[in-house]
């Protein structure tokens, strides 16, 4: 097709495809002449999985282009593309704490995991980020929330290997390498989509039942 | 305590500490004298959570004001509270895809929350973000993860019930709305890392038993 067509059924304005062209996150079409190129099925694919990285995943285009390296290598692992990925969508946080607070933060962490039995890369961003967040918990002294990691585990768990899952299923190791890259992505704006609207759910019950978490009703005469 | 003292138990600079006071983020401290403001527990509290909403969930500045507001609001419910946290945290994302897609999507989302018997407001900021990534994963033919989302549900609920009633516990309703701040913030930071790292150990036991999803055995001689 030409790159109109290929703008029209994906969605993306002719001048954003030409950027992605140069930037080389889209491959380049057949010559179908001297200045006119054609563009298959798989770019329009291609184009579709750069928008849900940039759109969905808030994915800087500069990282963007290292997603979609990992994503079609083909010396790399399934597992180490899976690590590309992560790092790519685990922005890197600094949390201000002291040091005592983020040291047994750090001790917390290391034993979950080990308790758990999980194979994890001690660098991999996952951790950092936990370590962080853990210490911001203990930090505004909401450390009863990272008491609860175990139940938070087993409910991640029964997510990631229904994921798994259905992304084995998939069938061929490209296919699974893209199932990779999606699913974790859009996954986790599912999960914390669906996380809100449970909380809101819940919140509604509680404000009709007028618990104490609904100071509402005390507060309004 | 001096300014210079708040910023060496928050971490925070004291740069920042006023630039967060002339912007109305942390209330005025009290004049102990003409040019000397002193600063007490509940500042440095509000310091750490201003930091957690910038550093963790990277609310950007000008909306952390709109948290704090409803977070402080006497007049607001906590149902109303949470709200605006969720408004706050929810980025708004526009995905591009067909009507036909989005159309499909939409109905799928308002089935499923009708399925689920939960009471949600149909304008909520999540119910927009379900829709964009549904609409995004059958766009990019991933529309066996979108059927799962009764799995995402089931686990999510019960992260949900828990945080709930974690929260709950925590007292007086001030109290709870400042955990309902930090609880619906760093508990979907704690979430996502929690994914990341079960998927690593799952695709790293997966790639010790050579299944399918790793082509990696294969790929190296």
């Amino acid at each position: 097709m030409r790159i109109a067509e290929l703008s029209r059924r994906s969605g993306v304005p002719v001048p954003t495809i030409k950027y992605y062209l140069r930037e080389g996150l889209l491959p380049a079409g057949e010559l179908s002449s001297p200045n006119q190129a054609s563009y298959a099925e798989a770019h329009l694919h291609r184009l579709r999985l750069i928008r849900a990285l940039i759109e969905l995943a808030s994915v800087p285009v500069a990282r963007v282009k290292s997603v979609l390296e990992a994503f079609d290598s083909k010396t790399m692992s399934t597992h180490d593309r899976i690590g590309t990925v992560h790092r790519a969508v685990t922005p890197s946080r600094q949390v201000t704490a002291d040091d005592d607070t983020r040291a047994a933060a750090t001790a917390q962490v290391r034993e979950f995991v080990k308790g758990r039995g999980w194979i994890i890369d001690p660098d991999a961003p996952a951790i950092a980020t936990l370590v962080d967040t853990i210490t911001a918990l203990r930090a505004l002294d909401r450390a009863h929330l990272a008491e609860q990691l175990g139940t938070y585990a087993e409910a991640v768990e029964r997510i990631a290997e229904m994921e798994v899952a259905a992304t084995a299923a998939r069938g061929e190791p490209d296919q699974i390498a893209e199932s990779v890259v999606i699913g974790t992505i859009l996954g986790e704006t599912l999960i914390s989509a669906l996380r809100l609207l449970a909380h809101e759910n819940l919140s509604a019950r509680l404000m009709r039942s007028t618990t104490p978490l609904d100071p509402g009703s005390t507060d309004s005469p």
